[in-house]
């Protein structure tokens, strides 16, 4: 199988998956910015958060920030920053700060290091948890706890969850396609 | 927080996700079928694909098939498929297949041990490769590497890639909140 068309099936197979955007913060306050689509719940008690990275490539940034911070930010994409946010995937030099480049604007929270998304309808702080190393393949899984959350009125309902169609909260595929969402159903605690 | 609540915002937090049914099967040959919406991509070359497993739950019967099996195989959902697939979210006993309590019709594939769902645009089968301990809970992530693909031609475009928007393929939060997908954007390689 070709190489592209191969990685293209291959990040296209789980479904629509998450996409949000994690800001970091180097010790001397570089700012970072790179999409992710690997973010999973991995806890409610503890609120705990996985995601994955690939050690060599663009999020080589993040993951150094992440480990000399402990910290970082997850910031929801909403339909007018997608081509922003999408920017924020190309590779860099180390010295070059996605917010700058792409003119999205950062938003600090007093005594938190790592840069929120301004108009991010839904982001949160976490603080590194573990790095698990993946040996099938080399990739790691970065467990994070939720210390802070920041959610836009609109996107939070009656029984404190997110409304991510009120949000304008959007799903994406394969890093590149991104998909608005339309509610097909709630459905309750299903019994047996 | 309440605690209902409290899980109700930390499984809607990463966003919109997969929603694929698992299915597997005991050494007997007891079918189980599983809504998974953790499922993640961890690489191309092989194509590895990872997702968490709480112990203690429902999921249980799940990982105990595919330890024994080391096989499982991923469904995507259409609409139609919605109210069943969260129907197998109940406990059901040992003995009760979920696809016989909730009507979904298992499909097989000459040497491969573990059930398809009939009517799934994209399912996949999946060989153990790791179970990995999260330390943090007590969560496990389950590493596979894809085996076999069938793909609904209508589901697949010219790139190689999934077009989850034809295929009918359906996103969910919180496992209970089901969405459709529409494209908003597919864009280029991003270059800095």
């Amino acid at each position: 199988m070709e190489k592209l068309a191969r990685v293209q099936l291959a990040t296209t197979l789980p479904g629509a998956k998450p996409i949000c955007l994690v800001g970091t913060a180097s010790e001397e306050g570089d700012m970072n910015l790179a999409p992710f689509s690997s973010v999973t719940h991995l806890g409610s008690n503890p609120m705990l958060i996985g995601m994955v990275t690939r050690p060599d490539v663009v999020d080589r940034h993040t993951l150094r920030n992440i480990i000399a911070s402990k910290s970082w930010t997850l910031n929801h994409l909403v339909p007018e920053m997608i081509h922003q946010a999408h920017q924020c995937s190309a590779r860099y030099p180390d010295d070059v700060s996605e917010f700058e480049a792409t003119g999205l604007t950062p938003h600090f929270i007093e005594g938190f290091h790592a840069p929120f998304v301004e108009g991010s309808p839904v982001r949160y702080a976490l603080e590194l948890e573990d790095i698990i190393e993946i040996p099938a393949n080399g990739t790691k899984l970065i467990v994070g706890k939720v210390t802070f959350i920041e959610i836009q009125d609109s996107a939070l309902n009656e029984d404190g969850e997110l409304d991510l169609v009120n949000a304008g909260s959007v799903a994406s595929t394969a890093l590149d396609t991104y998909f608005g969402l339309k509610t097909l159903a709630k459905l309750a605690y299903a019994k047996a």
